[in-house]
């Protein structure tokens, strides 16, 4: 999507160890009406896929899943992060590994809003290492729901987890996909 | 606002110790069209009084300030919590009371991204004690930002934090306002 990488491109900055922020426009301080141009872009990639609940997961995932939601035009259900390892039975919940911060949080979903009925479009601002998106698409499984696929804002394709989960049949659409990175350069994906 | 009050009453679950659980629509999963709704209703509200910027906290309030940012035509910027209370020069941060979570929290948010030429619409899912609010408006007075007013989904009004900051001459305009609750009933301010 020409206007995320052009926006990447304007007010992103590289910092050492990989990391591209963007707290300018996409998770701190936001552009909402670049989340809505994302969502549309969304809406068409996934046109006629019947999705009936977006699934994101807090925080920074959570205002472009709500302008997903209302341009798809459905609910959406963001997974909190259990500060107790003690899972309710009312709880679906996945590990999910931080590569950033170095440590493990387990995500859990309530169990009556995650079901066989539901079919998934899975929303998240980055896409490294692919820990999320695998946590997230596990609390689909063990709910029984579809996940038809997952829409990304930005994907860090050289870090190599998009490529691992379409390799295991999961769709992705990523918006911008970064090829390479480095402090002088940023190279967007064919 | 009525449609709001009826989606409470409908949907809303009150629980021992003054709590109402609202994770149906409002802060699990989400009703995008309800918050749309309710960010219309606060732009009519706040009609002439050019807020160019939303202030909100993570993570409950972000969805409702993503869709208020996109009614408002205007960027969001969500306070974080901070992990540790080791706080850059980089960073305004104030200190919120948790009533629910019986803890303190250390908000913050980037000084690049709120600064004297704000004119802020802080926005959140709930207000009770009032101490996210009042966090928030120190973290603009901080800045030199001009605090315009708050936009709150539901004010517990009888846990009195909405009056206090009132009566400190802070407008707060609240969608729901609940005049009292207890396991049978729930009823709203005239």
């Amino acid at each position: 999507m020409k206007q995320l990488e052009e926006r990447i491109l304007r007010d992103g900055k590289v910092l050492p160890g990989g990391i591209l922020k963007v707290d300018g426009f996409l998770n701190h301080r936001i552009d909402p009406q670049l989340l809505y141009d994302m969502a549309a872009e969304l809406k068409r990639l996934y046109a006629g896929e019947e999705i009936n609940k977006i699934l994101t997961i807090e925080a920074s995932g959570i205002a472009i899943a709500a302008l997903v939601g209302y341009v798809f035009g459905c609910p959406l259900l963001f997974a909190k992060k259990s500060k107790t390892s003690n899972i309710s039975d009312a709880l679906w919940s996945a590990e999910v590994k931080s590569f950033t911060h170095g440590n493990t949080n387990t995500v859990v979903v309530a169990k009556e809003y995650l079901g066989p009925g539901d079919r998934v479009l899975i929303v998240d601002d980055f896409l490294a290492h692919g820990e999320a998106l695998a946590g997230l698409k596990a609390l689909c499984e063990q709910a029984g729901a579809t996940v038809v696929g997952a829409g990304i804002a930005i994907e860090k394709a050289f870090q190599g987890g998009g490529d691992r989960l379409r390799a295991a049949g999961l769709r992705i659409e990523s918006l911008a996909k970064i090829a390479a990175m480095s402090d002088e350069s940023l190279t967007f994906c064919e």
